[in-house]
């Protein structure tokens, strides 16, 4: 079976996952936004890229911060925005994903954002248009469930190349929560797809789910051990709603264990990069001198974000 | 009287219901959708008819399905648009409806786009404006109370057109829940008024209206033989809150009855088109079979509504 | 300490208050508004200052009335718009008001219109644009707590001169619950600048703050004796939530001694007019025979705050 995202000639038709895509689409997704980049710097940051092509913002599950960041790189590109909160839509008068998905089309939408709570429904959107011939409507996943989150996985890669240039010499650390993480998921498949020799992930036994292995990838419960002579720390978000579940003592002790300070930071290589998907919890996840600090690139993710979503956008829509 | 919703050349002034618009506004209507479902195939679907205008979706109840088609319609039309959901502004802080429409009138808003759970809150609006001498600012009902939903009579009447060309000829069904229904009395009225000279009625007695008479129209309490014939199958929506209430068995009794299958289909010509106002409550007014068959016609509703709501907004701003 | 709000040329840098800003820059305002009046009735309302810019309306305290009139002013001047309603947003998962900022900042936001239940947010986040260096992001304060409401005094300085031509001989009347008005403190600052000889407080004990006195501001606490021979009456809201609460003894009391009826007007100056920020409580505060009647000017005050939140924008943007 063909990969769903990729049209016959293996351009890009869905962002789904990164797990399979080829290293030469995402490179080629990061050298299209490298331009895109410099626009949000000119006097007016507008293209006519996607000029009377209508994006919607399919939003199952609410996500402000997400939705700004696709609602601003399609503003940028001269779409059509509309943005639906579908939980408080049709599907709550009891009408399907797919149902709504096809009144849509009917509406001639050429891109859906779709952030839903279930993983794989971008997915079972894409395959169901994929099923009705409709090769000119385009999904991009905005974070299913514990599955994926693409857009956030590219946006990292993009800074990682920005800050580090080349994959094939990196040593990678991810720490916290990956259990629960669709971001880590990402970033993993992306990580190893271009090639970087080690992937480190750290955290607490609970927070780490089975199966992770494959060559490269190194699993620590110590961070003292596990950031030695890392290039690149990435943090993952604690979900407040996780916080005080059965799997976490306290985020104090998750903070004094697992916390990202100074002090444990030094482990990594003097040059180490530190990111972060946003939002943080300070005091949680890491230390407020290193979320503010010189090796902190957390800010850098946010514009590269916007730039990387109007890659994938016009790469979508050519 | 005048009409309230046309001028003096009777021209479109303002669209409040389906009930008492003569034959050639309903025609020109339809007409000028025509070119309009051409745009939406378009590489760039836009067109410079409201550039500049602002149009408010003034919602007092909540739609984002009819909420979409409008703000989609008006910005092919490159209007400005700005979504009020008003049950959450100022109406809430004790404003009267007047009040919030005079405020936006001073705004500048060239046209309101109305739903409101309280049948004839558009007609007051427009009342409201004429009044006040405020000719260049214009009301479209977007669905009121029980009373009307005319852009959806319109784009049914559009889709019956569409595929059965004149309309003098046509015996068309309504089927469900006509007595909740402002569809139903939109559809009821277009029909009349374009020369169907054959409605049906069908559905339970508990859910059909006491005074539907008007010349043409018959009633059926039975599907197989209300069906016989019949060269346009509309069935109606059955309001979730109704499934459970005093009027209705049980959504699977309903279904039983009233539900569209393909046995009670093939009373119908072998040639009719069944249409449903959306979002349709598989297994309870329709059969999945029928609904995704050959002879639905339920998306290409949906299409037509953007050309339909374009025709209008462009008539009235014109 | 320079006056954050201005840049080191005395240039509109952002707009927290009218407390301590200049007269000429007040008159700038005002004079930079009176052509976008015009716009506002062309055929094409849109002007290119703001094309390419995006502006965030961030929302921390819902107000759909206000942010309406900053969306509207902000395509006006075709910036793209993206409506932030914080509370439901990244705040909520613990993320700070600052880091929200920087996130923004990180988008490229080149104007945040901010609106907060506490006094001082905007203030704290303009102060933090300007530690970071960052003179090309411009803040507008949308209303702050008890604090400040600019763009209101603003828009009600505009309608005094529309109306009234000149500030140096007039008797201004503010009646009502001055005490919880933020309106009223952007009102007081303004006519103070502007040179306005006689600023009059009216309304109950309890409803008036302490610490008002300054250079021709007189307190009174009888309606007759306050609004005779003012030029300008201008009313306050009562908050709903107010109402029932310890400061007042009930709507119908409150309007017998504080609501504007003719007989109360009748004191005032025969060619008086009569200002409300609205949301109107028709009965309470005012009489609808007033409202509606020709001292009224309190649909003018909308219209100009359109021109006025223009001209506030075009001169941050500048």
């Amino acid at each position: 079976m063909r990969n769903p995202q990729l049209d016959k000639n293996g351009g890009l038709r869905h962002l789904l996952t990164l797990d399979g895509l080829p290293r030469e689409t995402l490179t080629a997704i990061l050298d299209t936004a490298a331009p895109f980049t410099e626009v949000a710097e000119r006097e007016i940051k507008k293209l006519p890229v996607l000029r009377g092509k209508s994006v919607f913002n399919l939003f199952f599950e609410n996500s402000t911060r997400t939705r700004t960041t696709f609602e601003i790189a399609a503003k940028r590109l001269s779409a059509d925005v509309v943005n639906l909160n579908v939980s408080t839509s049709s599907t709550a008068k009891g009408e399907s994903l797919l149902d709504t998905v096809d009144n849509l089309c009917a509406m001639q939408a050429d891109m859906f954002v779709v952030r839903h709570a279930a993983s794989g429904a971008p997915f079972l959107i894409a395959q169901h248009l994929i099923a009705n011939g409709r090769n000119d409507i385009h999904v991009v996943n905005a974070g299913d469930g514990r599955h994926a989150h693409p857009t956030q996985g590219l946006l990292d890669m993009y800074t990682i190349r920005h800050f580090k240039g080349d994959f094939s010499q990196l040593v990678v650390a991810l720490v916290g929560d990956v259990l629960h993480s669709r971001v880590a998921r990402s970033q993993i498949a992306a990580l190893a797809t271009l090639g970087v020799p080690e992937i480190r992930v750290i955290g607490p036994k609970t927070l780490l789910p089975t199966g992770l292995e494959r060559p490269g990838l190194r699993v620590f419960h110590d961070m003292a051990e596990g950031l030695r002579d890392v290039d690149v720390v990435m943090m993952l978000r604690l979900q407040n709603e996780r916080m005080n579940g059965a799997l976490l003592p306290t985020p104090q002790e998750f903070y004094k264990n697992w916390g990202l300070t100074a002090e444990k930071l030094s482990a990594a290589k003097s040059d180490a990069i530190v990111m972060h998907p946003g939002p943080m919890n300070r005091g949680v996840e890491i230390d407020s001198a290193i979320a503010d600090g010189a090796q902190a690139v957390i800010l850098n993710q946010v514009t590269f974000g916007i730039a990387v979503r109007m890659a994938v956008m016009s790469m979508l829509a050519a």
